[in-house]
């Protein structure tokens, strides 16, 4: 089962959970902590895929409900799969398509079997279960897939939340199953149990026994306040074995990647500094920047002067606020690229703080530069 | 005057007008004939400048309306000028303002001293005169600047006309008198009179006599029929001097550029590559293709087989179709380069042709293709 994945446990930090690791994959190799953008629709948005590589991404997102809407991945599959139909020859992860029947499909009924929806697009209905998703997924070819769970509302009672956790757990079964195949993909199981400890402990139990080739860590990243997904983050990565990579889906914001590195998580995804890339705004080594501000339109500095990305070395600050101003399609162009690079970077400095033993100071260091 | 931009005749068509020349201007060298994208405000939309350049692109247009009003010609002079500003370092061309004002701004009150319209952008009232053109477009520090003229309307009266025209040339001299760096960006005059022969040779006389480094046919692409179009070709290229390049704008589907290269004409620009890509509409070597068409669902082929452009190299015409359904920026990312590429690619085997005497060879080999 786990030919598909190789987890390579490099080196620990000696003060906190966080570990330096190394996936690889049948599209290579992917060095850890590390950001993954998203890439929602067969394209990070406004990217060429070269030019998301050379933002130092090993791995993209891409989302399972919205590929098997459009352009149904019957098409994807004999387009040759999802690497060669997007033109991106590194590693791809897919969701399972879960959680954004939820967020985004219209009368949803929940059921043993799986979930009944109405798309976003048209209207028209659809069931995404778990050998359905599965399914997809293998029309897809991702490196990394997910289980197709539920993601519990975080205001769920407890009642709600174990019965759902026991479902995600059969339908991981079910997932396993389906999977049609597990040497070339590697299925990725989801632990849930909202904020109680003992749900979360029997879903890892659960998930763990069937020895797949990673974890993710699910439903902490919806919107919670910060401390409860610390609080989670304070004991679950510990329930996953440690041989195996762990991901906690939805992620984006420094803050919350460096409180998921610190707590020993590897992987991470966020569509958030791609978004705000399209409402001009920047992640930069000194925080948040609105480029509409009047205040840059004579700015002819670079957005973030310690980016070496290509936005930053070939245009000002003025320019980007004009791009943003004018509606051209450039600005986004040019913010997501220098949002995507700040990710990186920041992963890439987190990797060797933490070979280098200072991931702490790195920590301080950049909260008081961004937050300060 | 001319030692801003220097034209070499270097061969010409034996059995028609076509010709071969070769611009050199401060930024670089620009073989003839050549198909100019148009960077309206400060970008080609959709492309990064580098793209832009791989197209086979060797000089670009930015609109002095646009830029006079955002974000402000102070700002781009600043900033270092439109080189700098926008990242092209290659030629660049600006027009004067004198059409936008009619075509997009509101309210004109046309007299003597120049044009008071409305912004298209937010109502207030601005002025472009000779003299305002020139300082926006000093500012700008574009490689060739065009002259502040008046493009009457096609259904005018031959009296208003012929007086438009007479004002034209008295602006003419008032833009010389006021462009201020006359060693750095050449000045183009520009020939109108409409479909009445003798106003363009009345213009022509007026305008050839100032010596100008190069001249443009005003006044016949604005929607008339193709017969008035051509009928003008019959003649006014021969009213304007060999040894200066010759500039028919607006023009931007094939046919308008074959007949104007087989009537002697060097230069001409059109956003329509680029505003029908973001439609969704492709000109390839086999007429235009509308991506959007049902039929390319799971044509997994190149977009145009006979093009080496980046879209058709690495993306299929279902991976075109899925983004521009989906509403992804890639869509317009791919389309916009390829149809650039295909229009400098035509101008390529324009220049080929006329070297090698078979232009009208090409012409019918083109049009048996693309429309039959």
């Amino acid at each position: 089962m786990n030919t598909s994945l190789i987890y390579e446990l490099l080196y620990k930090d000696k003060r906190t959970k966080a570990r330096r690791g190394r996936i690889t994959t049948p599209h290579g190799v992917i060095e850890t902590p590390v950001f993954m953008p998203v890439g929602t629709q067969a394209t990070v948005k406004a990217m060429k895929p070269e030019d998301v590589e050379k933002t130092g991404a090993q791995i993209i997102l891409a989302n399972t409900y919205h590929l098997f809407l459009r352009p149904g991945s019957d098409i994807v599959r004999e387009a040759g799969g999802l690497h060669r139909f997007m033109n991106w020859n590194k590693p791809i992860l897919t969701d399972s398509g879960g959680f954004q029947v939820f967020s985004l499909g219209h009368m949803n009924k929940i059921t043993e079997e799986g979930v009944r929806f109405s798309s976003h697009i048209d209207g028209s209905r659809h069931m995404l279960s778990p050998e359905k998703s599965m399914e997809v997924q293998n029309d897809l070819g991702s490196d990394i897939m997910m289980a197709f769970d539920e993601c519990a509302p975080p205001n769920a009672t407890r009642k709600y939340i174990e019965s759902s956790q026991e479902m995600t757990t059969r339908w991981l079964k079910r997932c396993v199953a389906a999977h049609k195949n597990p040497d070339r993909q590697a299925l990725f199981g989801i632990m849930q149990g909202g904020f109680f400890r003992d749900l979360r402990e029997k879903s890892a139990s659960a998930i763990t026994a069937l020895d797949l080739p990673g974890y993710a860590i699910g439903g902490i990243s919806v919107g919670e306040p910060k401390e409860e997904y610390v609080g989670v983050l304070e004991y679950a990565p510990d329930l996953l074995p440690e041989n195996k990579p762990r991901y906690v889906m939805g992620i984006g914001t420094p803050d919350y990647i460096f409180e998921a590195v610190e707590h020993g998580v590897d992987m991470f995804d966020c569509v958030e500094p791609t978004r705000i890339a399209r409402h001009g705004v920047a992640m930069t080594s000194h925080g948040r920047v609105n480029i509409k501000n009047a205040k840059y339109q004579r700015d002819f500095g670079p957005l973030d002067p310690e980016c070496d990305c290509y936005a930053c070395r070939n245009y000002s600050r003025a320019y980007l606020r004009h791009l943003f101003k004018a509606g051209e399609t450039m600005s986004h162009m040019l913010l997501t690229e220098h949002n995507l690079r700040f990710l990186s970077k920041l992963s890439e400095d987190i990797r060797r703080s933490i070979e280098e033993d200072r991931f702490l100071e790195l920590k301080e260091e950049f909260y008081s530069k961004y937050y300060g």
